[in-house]
């Protein structure tokens, strides 16, 4: 077999479909974020599209904490968690991130990636004839674990109670059962009808898990997602969460009984076997975890921001999905269009969103995924929504009827 | 079913086979590695069992460019590569890794175990019918990528190229072929041959994918591993490598041909779906992949070191595993045996060895993994040598015959 060709055919299909991805190279400007100098050529722009969504990334006391760190203790951690890799400020992360969902324990994992995957391929696999009932948008993560596990599974219809119990119901009751599902979804910003699921797993004897990445730090009176907003966290039997959108820094983790941790912690090969985060990012991502459970000032801010910027792109009936979370996914329906869009938005008006198409999205479900944050001016919300306005114009896509204002 | 009860048998399990694992709390001292605290109340101790096997984590260079990418450019990528998570210093880490395997691209993920995961497990299934001929103590990571493809796979006996030979042998001569193997095994130390293998490859038409986790940093005139102090480099189709252990840092990255690595980044959910790492992360990185291209100066001294370690246990008869590599294997063969000689040492001793059980060894063949760095001292050899004849003498362990001086 020619591998070479091979692969140089599957590249050519992606960029004939429109679904082949370029990476904007940035470089974010500490202390003046959103700005950062874009190396593709195209000199300073704004970022509209990160999911370090309250600009944590470049607080002080979270910088301040990873110099220390750095001084105290040098860069890498060594190894992985069992072999020299535990440091002390790994011990202090977990603890925090214990406290902020209230539950016994917490373990960290390199990625939010590798705690869903490991978590639920874990739990899944290791006990034994577990079935898992997975909600149909959930992150690809959760699904690679979940299939990585082969354990039997069952997807329910997107948010869907009705769905969801009769498939609880059509199992045998004394079937062990893990409930996964996230509490916003990325790409619609919609959320999930949490506390019906948990009535639903506590009637069939279910597991809970929660997936918060999109949650964590932005919900809740001390950004504990969510379910905290809701008063729902003792009911669910794990909380996953990142250390790398609200938070700023990287890194993922669950939160549960000490029972359960530990578990995931005893056979998790994901875990296991990968070198600790280094120090300085536990450190870092601790300092924010710790100025958010505080600090309500950036969650405020952040949701003022975000119904700003719903209302401008309203009162000019640009489309984009009403949902109840920080997210606007501003639609266009079409590949090539919606880069197009996000190319011109870089070139000729300094502004970055990367268009989000397949395999992120449905096909045919293309959109520019905007994520106001609390560093970004009344003057930035502005520039965006004039830019965005011309295009639309300039593409000849479709609008919403406008409200009488 | 009652979870809670089940987690808690299965973790009692682990204790009664004494493979339950105590993570050590430590915290090192910058500039004094590998010296650092035990949090477990034993003040003190020397690390003898760590990855950072140069102390590069510790390296001026390395923390000055982790400082200067924080006050730079901030904590967090903010994002997946794709939106919004590619940094001018991810690109400069990208191009500095392809120099130095001499290959046209590389790639970086959030870590080692990610970057097999997600490579094999990407060539693995997209490539259709590919077969993958997996060495047999592959590491747990390209298992689970190769198991994660459900591609077929074919298990070749540890480094035996007669058995290799006859499973290409039986192999239809137009099927792809991935051929996966590492250079250096982390627990016995031995190593692969390599281009004995390549030579296979060719005559079967076969792709190679080579780890060099425990090699990159360590061998090779610019550290470029084993295949690059062969001259073997530019015959194998993937080089895997990690920047968590001699560089000290965290991440893992694939080296390979510019269509490969893209095609690897078009489709790997591991890589696509995640949170890139933070670019102070990636400039530490390359600060050491720079630093030790030029420097041969810690290649030298750990060298050195380690054939002391080495001479000295050969000196009292302590049984380790000959190898070429720089990993000294002290062989226990009992679970509970290894864990009290590595509490006593840390106790009485202040010096770090973590046990090395099951699953990461064979049980039976439970040992202290020691791996001398050059910043342990003649005297940090000495107190260690003679705390190890003590305990095996209090223990009633066997040992070598001693050789004649």
């Amino acid at each position: 077999m020619k591998y070479q060709d091979y692969f140089r055919s599957r590249l050519d299909t992606l960029r004939d479909e429109g679904n082949y991805r370029e990476f904007a190279e940035l470089e974010r400007h500490r202390g003046a974020y959103p700005r950062a100098k874009c190396h593709s050529g195209e000199g300073d722009v704004t970022i509209w599209c990160s999911n370090d969504y309250l600009g944590m990334g470049q607080h002080p006391d979270v910088l301040a904490a990873m110099h220390e760190a750095l001084d105290r203790t040098g860069a890498g951690a060594g190894g992985t968690r069992n072999i020299s890799g535990t440091t002390h400020d790994h011990v202090l992360l977990e603890a925090e991130l214990a406290d902020l969902h209230g539950k016994e324990a917490a373990l960290l994992f390199t990625s939010g990636y590798v705690s869903n995957w490991a978590a639920l391929g874990t739990l899944a696999s290791e006990i034994p004839d577990c079935v898992v009932l997975s909600d149909a948008l959930n992150h690809a993560s959760m699904i690679e674990g979940i299939r990585h596990s082969r354990a039997q599974k069952v997807i329910w219809k997107h948010n869907d109670l009705e769905d969801l119990e009769a498939k609880l119901a059509a199992l045998p009751l004394e079937q062990p059962k893990l409930i996964a599902f996230e509490s916003v979804y990325s790409m619609d910003g919609d959320v999930a009808p949490i506390e019906a699921i948990c009535d639903l797993a506590d009637r069939y004897g279910a597991m809970t898990y929660l997936d918060e990445v999109h949650a964590v730090g932005l919900y809740g009176p001390r950004g504990g997602g969510l379910a905290e907003q809701l008063g729902l966290m003792d009911r669910l039997t794990v909380i996953e969460g990142t250390l790398g959108k609200a938070f700023g820094v990287v890194g993922g983790y669950i939160a549960a009984s000490a029972e359960l941790c530990d578990f995931v912690r005893s056979f998790a090969s994901g875990f296991i076997f990968t070198t600790a985060l280094p120090p300085a990012v536990a450190a870092g991502a601790a300092a924010s975890v710790r100025h958010l459970k505080a600090s309500c000032e950036e969650r405020t801010v952040h949701q003022a921001r975000v119904a700003e910027v719903r209302a401008q792109l309203d009162a000019i009936g640009l489309p984009h999905i009403e949902n109840p979370s920080h997210i606007i996914p501003v639609m266009v329906g079409d590949p090539v269009k919606c880069k197009f869009i996000s190319d011109t938005l870089l070139r000729d008006h300094g502004i970055y969103i990367q268009p989000i198409n397949y395999p992120t999205v449905p096909k045919g479900t293309e959109r520019l995924r905007i994520t106001p944050s609390p560093v970004h001016t009344a003057q930035d919300v502005a520039k965006l929504v004039t830019a965005l306005e011309a295009l639309w114009t300039q593409c000849q896509l479709a609008r919403q009827p406008i409200a009488a204002q």
